[in-house]
């Protein structure tokens, strides 16, 4: 038998059981003093959305929804909570992963009533709330998986790896980012950021142009919006490891928000405190840099006008770097993808475009 | 300096190299010798389509398309078709991997004009054709990624990694499948069958349940419709090691099509031959199965129905496995996801569902 995970893996998932047995014993509690259970927690709804901005993300203010057993209409979101909590305990427990639509399909084993996945969803996002903690913290992730590469060895917590190491360096495709990566330990780096890239083909091009030795990084491959685990393992690195972050996504109002969801979550992830990075640091490509640069460009469309008149008004942007790009987007009607500095040649983004906004970062 | 690369990889790469080289020595020959520069490719147009029974594929027919530098019509994709085999040349001697993307913005830095990137995509499609090698060959490959798990070493001939190997069950969320693991070579493995599977999460379940070791099964997780590096990686494990690959797709028209086009190929790479693995074997989520196994299902859509029509009319599915399915589908108009075992438990499909079906395969 491999020694028993010690450490942060361990201790969330004790965290997590305790919370999830609260749950249980308050219901079993109120029966057996003749009163009907109940659970609240705090309501999500936009009232209750608040920006905070030392936090740097959306927080749930203080409107609290029950759901209780008394009331007709509440049954049977109840029971559908209270049964994805005891889903969620035996998943935890047998040490397995499953997924969103897993979890709406696994419902039926128990003759438990969903309509479609949206409203067991829905039941996920509530016993996120009831709990504060992420939906991959009781092992139920999204389908979609980015990628990391560098220097970097990890200690598995995952069933049947606990204690095997992995060097990130290894595969120069990247390895995936699920379950495995999410909860294993961080144990030896020489690395001194970390790199987000929106695109698995520059992601590749800064492996083949050892971006991870050259600038001591870490590299991930966000895969466009990141998974939550993604964002979840980006915080890891920046708040264990004291990293900071740099994000580069394509010079569109798309890509702010992909570097805008990294650093300061999204408005329904406001009941968590783990998907944000507050202090990381979007480099490029920004709107300003289609003009240093004389990057070939897209006319913006209707879309992402539409787009950035919604951004200019979100509370995640009034500092002045963000105002000024997404205003210099509506004066100049252009995007940029970060392929285009092919433009230049295929080393021109590491060799020049990295190195100016490396050294612009310093003093961000 | 490591030892150069010896094995397939290098072969492909010095065939690819010489290909290359022919079409620029036919250029200057031609201009040595006075006359107009051309090339001539075999016709894509769909009249020059033919389904190829045997090969179990689309192939191109007799026609051919000719693009000479006499016809003042010709001469702009002529020129862009040259310049792409220089830049291919140039990625490959100097073992650089680009994307469809960055070929589109590459050829700025040499004014090379391309309205747009289908212009562009056109083009390294025509490139293929003359060569009739993938794009992956010349290093060109796409975005998207899919991944692999399972008892395997393999050794990298990517620049920087040539002679190091990897362990293939290292990492249990996956080793992305991308240009290092298209280009390694298969060293040693106990596997006796690979398991292409359309979901991350049904991917991660096999994992969790060592399929890999009680299956002895290389696993593959396709990502939806595999990016063709994967379907490239697919085939070279049916024809070096001899292993049979078994699809499982979810129930619905467009899943059956992802496991079609990973035996039999898409029309538009009717001019290769390196992305079908004829005798692979789609192994469900049949249509007949959401009966036989009670799946929870949804009604097929219009779309859904329309694809079932579209279907049964392609010459790929004129075998009677494949047209009972799709007339099973318009007769009952019900669809199914893979997730939908998940009724019966998380373990279920593995412990019953694949059994069945590898037990049926023995049959096929």
């Amino acid at each position: 038998m491999p020694k028993p995970p010690k450490g942060i893996a361990e201790a969330r998932r004790k965290e997590v059981l305790e919370a999830l047995r609260q749950i249980g014993k308050s219901a079993y509690d109120a029966i057996y003093s003749g009163q009907f259970p109940e659970i609240s927690l705090p309501s999500r709804s936009v009232g209750n959305l608040v920006y905070d901005d030392e936090l740097k993300q959306f927080i749930l203010g203080d409107a609290v929804v029950k759901r209780s057993s008394r009331n007709i209409k509440h049954i049977r979101p109840y029971t559908q909570l209270l049964w994805l909590a005891f889903f969620a305990n035996q998943l935890v427990q047998e040490e397995r992963t499953s997924t969103l639509r897993d979890v709406f399909y696994s419902a039926q084993a128990f003759n438990m009533e969903f309509t479609d996945q949206s409203e067991s969803d829905e039941i996920i996002t509530d016993l996120e709330t009831a709990l504060m903690k992420a939906r991959e913290d009781f092992n139920v992730y999204p389908d979609e998986r980015s990628a990391i590469f560098g220097n970097m060895i990890i200690e598995y917590t995952k069933p049947g790896y606990e204690g095997r190491r992995q060097d990130l360096s290894t595969h120069p495709d990247g390895l995936m980012i699920g379950p495995a990566l999410t909860t294993a330990e961080f144990i030896e780096t020489d690395a001194e950021m970390v790199l987000a890239i929106e695109k698995g083909g520059l992601f590749t091009r800064f492996v083949e142009e050892k971006v991870h030795e050259r600038f001591k990084a870490l590299l991930i491959n966000t895969a466009g919006q990141p998974p939550r685990s993604t964002r979840y393992v980006i915080r890891r690195l920046n708040q264990e490891l004291n990293l900071p972050v740099y994000i580069f996504c394509d010079a569109d109002p798309w890509g702010a928000h992909i570097a805008m969801v990294i650093r300061s979550g999204s408005a329904n992830s406001a009941h968590l405190r783990e998907l944000t990075t507050p202090s990381a640091k979007w480099l490029g490509v920004y709107a300003s840099d289609i003009e240093t640069y004389e990057l070939p460009h897209d006319k913006l469309n209707e879309l992402d006008i539409k787009r950035v008149h919604e951004l200019l008004k979100d509370p995640r942007y009034t500092e002045k770097l963000w105002q000024d790009e997404l205003q210099t987007f509506l004066k100049n009607k252009k995007k940029a993808e970060q392929e285009a500095f092919s433009r230049y040649g295929l080393t021109y983004i590491v060799d020049k475009y990295l190195v100016d906004k490396l050294e612009m970062a310093k003093s961000m």
